[in-house]
């Protein structure tokens, strides 16, 4: 998996085939959270059936200080991908890729996945120094890696904060959104759209937003109407907001399918600004077949 | 595990070392969710390192029909442990506990412990039919399951719907809250406090006091006095809250612990009704002298 997110052709070819297979508006580049992380030289694998995992988990201010943070030329193998895929891609645009610092964070104090963070959670309240120094840290390196894929060509950039869900709004907005902001404000002199994507973060709607979003993801837990209200700030731009489709919904009946799109697309309308996607990943087992359709219908409403 | 459930002697023991080694003001029985299963002859079992995995799926109509329902007597070596537990306890207040018919559904349709529940969802959608007559069985199962516990004596009970937060409230309303309803209605006439609780439910408190809870609970997501409004219904009873320390927090430092516990107590006050608990259950590796503390901090103020 990180070999094929190291290998430019490979990471063009991953990236394409939605784009080839289901016809999608827009291809987002095949990547890993801890890529950059990789890149920079920390010692963290993706290991089969259970996810990254860091050799060495940062806990002190000495481990955050021996982290290094990325230089842009350890990306190039990825920035080539980019060059290619902005050929390839002709007027399909490509969305840039990013994990956040809280989630990256998380997985080097927990040392790989961890269900409920509690010794990101612990360091945050414990150590706020040190963990505002690792946040920091991981701030800068992701802001390097989705600067040089903007130099690189790409349209869009996408944040992903996988776990920002688990947080309070008071966490979140002590803890985290300082250094989500500093990424997303970092590229906005690029004058692209900023996605910010979470899952289970319909609390924190407003708080991702005001980090630095065009864009804000929304799961299959709220609807967009609620979503876009939640997002709404007197004097600024309307919200866009993006996905919504629960992908366990992929397995049930088309005729269910059907429906669901349908009744997201009339309310994504209605909301103002709304980017069909799903809420999550596709998960594994799911029809290829239906991806193709739901694009299909998509398209035709 | 399942067997220390099914053993009166054991049961008992179990669920009284809370209230000796720290002193909380209530024992809430040691069970697991797919005990009723289980004593109603579902083949169904604990392994070690995933969770219950039953054998035979549930997934179509004839499954459905031949699920047995539990009968009372079924259940006897639970009912003698709570009768136990009511002579040990003395004045101490001994809550039952029950699996909600969502969460149940899920492990027998899954299979196991599912993260996205997709053939759940799928068959809500795809065969509505088939789909409330196995929730309407696990309704059924459940109450009797919660009545026994009441006749021998518990004195509150506890609806766990430990996965209803993964579900869209429209989802929530239309195939899982009619069959928790069902539940907590059928055990309205005893007269005990109700507690339905769940995580990640922020969207869903309304629906879930709306089932019939006079008490709901509340992970750290969100702070007391919204779930508090969020659960207020005009010309009805102030709702109670209970939870919303994030049992995360217990690794921090202890006066970072410390902190939390007066705001969610001076949280609880204002929000009216309030029973001080974590926001789900004691996380692995805990150190239990904390939770002798929080509960000594928690009687001091």
């Amino acid at each position: 998996m990180l070999q094929a997110c190291f290998d430019p052709e490979m990471l063009a070819e991953i990236t394409i085939q939605p784009v080839r297979r289901h016809g999608v508006d827009a291809a987002i580049l095949f990547s890993d959270i801890v890529v950059p992380l990789k890149a920079a030289g920390v010692d963290i694998d993706i290991v089969a059936g259970t996810g990254p995992v860091a050799a060495e988990p940062v806990r002190s201010r000495a481990d955050v200080e021996a982290l290094p943070e990325l230089e842009p030329e350890q990306v190039r193998p990825i920035t080539d991908g980019v060059r290619l895929l902005t050929e390839q891609l002709g007027e399909t645009p490509l969305i840039g890729f990013a994990g956040a610092p809280f989630t990256l964070a998380s997985y080097l104090i927990e040392g790989g996945p961890s269900k409920n963070h509690e010794r990101t959670k612990a360091l945050m309240h414990s150590e706020p120094e040190v963990w505002h120094a690792l946040a920091g840290s991981l701030a800068r390196t992701t802001l390097t890696f989705l600067r040089a894929q903007l130099d690189a060509g790409v349209d869009a950039v996408q944040l992903f904060d996988s776990w920002a869900g688990a947080l309070s709004v008071k966490d979140y907005r002590t803890f985290v959104l300082p250094h989500s902001a500093a990424v997303l404000d970092g590229v906005a002199d690029y004058g692209v759209p900023r996605i910010h994507f979470g899952v289970g973060t319909g609390e924190l709607l407003p708080d991702m937003r005001e980090a630095g979003a065009d864009v804000v993801g929304v799961d299959w837990r709220l609807p967009l109407d609620e979503a876009a209200r939640r997002l709404t700030v007197p004097g600024k731009p309307a919200p866009v907001v993006q996905g919504n489709l629960d992908p366990a919904l992929l397995f049930a009946s088309w005729p269910v399918v059907e429906a669901e799109v349908r009744r997201i697309v009339t309310e994504g309308r209605a909301a103002g600004g709304h980017i069909f996607n799903l809420g999550h990943g596709v998960l594994p087992n799911t029809d290829p077949e239906v991806l193709t359709r739901v694009v299909e219908l998509v398209h035709s409403l």
